[in-house]
């Protein structure tokens, strides 16, 4: 089983989950964060407008997905995500040694 | 060491807070999530009103324990976070390679 | 690739963030977190005012680096979130299988 774990524009985030849901994820957690890159102290575009970073914010959306799925999970994120823009965000995969859907009890596959 | 996630119904945050507390935990993390499980689409109930999902808003809920500890943490929160109803959450674990407590330096066991 | 994570006092992510700049590190997400540690019940000062714990806010900062930069930057993140008081936080570090830079494709050490 594999986190894969997505630092995305704000904006992107209905293509991403779109994109997900057409290659047939089943679930995602999203959150507010804030961060930078490489271009830290330069400038980066926000809303139209040149924001000078610090922390610019992004959102991290989280998929939980077999082993198998990984790579065209995280394919689907970066291709979704893409602006070509600096500041597109990072796309990252754990490992989980576990889960379990909380109504029933199901663990590993079954629990996805 | 292992890091158990949970992703919950926001207001069963007292009852799984308190689960843990009774079986030692000495401490954890939350924050504030949305997100969406198998039911996408679907409608599922929040604060009493039907919501129509695509993002519902969830917490996380964060673990750091004992390898020894983690499957009774796991058992712990699926217990105390359960109604019974769709969206109940889900719970992952993974491994921690190393944890510090900023305080002190202590690492590993002691730091927990 | 190791990801490390620390939740630490709120202000001190300004110390850290140029703590970790200095060591080069070329980027950084944070979020803000609630959470309590060992002195769950007891109390522990949050600006100035004495605060009945049960959640006291943080924030985590999650930073992805090479493994060979994965203790330098553990040790930086300690020594400047330290303020000796109880509540400094923890710091906890994760393998990664994979990183991605989403505007480029690149990935492993490239995309960092
Ligand atoms: N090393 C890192 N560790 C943790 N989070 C990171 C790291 N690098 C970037 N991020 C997160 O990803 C977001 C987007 O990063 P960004 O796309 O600017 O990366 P980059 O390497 O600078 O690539 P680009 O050159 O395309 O801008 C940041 O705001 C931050 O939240
Ligand atoms: N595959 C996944 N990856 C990441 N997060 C997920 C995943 N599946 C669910 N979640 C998170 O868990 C929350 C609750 O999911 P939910 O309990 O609805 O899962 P489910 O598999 O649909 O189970 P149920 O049939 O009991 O509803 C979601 O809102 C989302 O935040
Ligand atoms: N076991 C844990 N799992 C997950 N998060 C934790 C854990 N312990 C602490 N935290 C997070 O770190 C924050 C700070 O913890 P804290 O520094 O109080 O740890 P502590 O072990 O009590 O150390 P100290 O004795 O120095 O207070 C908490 O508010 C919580 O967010
Ligand atoms: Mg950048
Ligand atoms: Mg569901
Ligand atoms: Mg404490």
């Amino acid at each position: 089983m594999k986190l894969v774990t997505a630092i995305v524009k704000p904006f992107k985030l209905d293509d991403v989950k779109n994109a997900l849901e057409l290659i047939g994820v089943a679930g995602l957690t999203v959150s507010e964060v804030q961060g930078f890159g490489r271009q830290r102290g330069h400038t980066e575009v926000y809303r139209g407008a040149e924001y000078q970073v610090d922390f610019v914010p992004k959102v991290r959306i989280e998929v939980v997905v077999s082993e198998l799925d990984a790579a065209r999970v995280v394919d689907a994120v970066v291709e979704s995500a893409s602006t070509g823009q600096i500041g597109d965000g990072k796309v990252w995969v754990t490992t989980i040694d576990e889960i379990v859907r909380v109504r029933t009890g199901e663990r590993g596959a079954d629990a996805l």
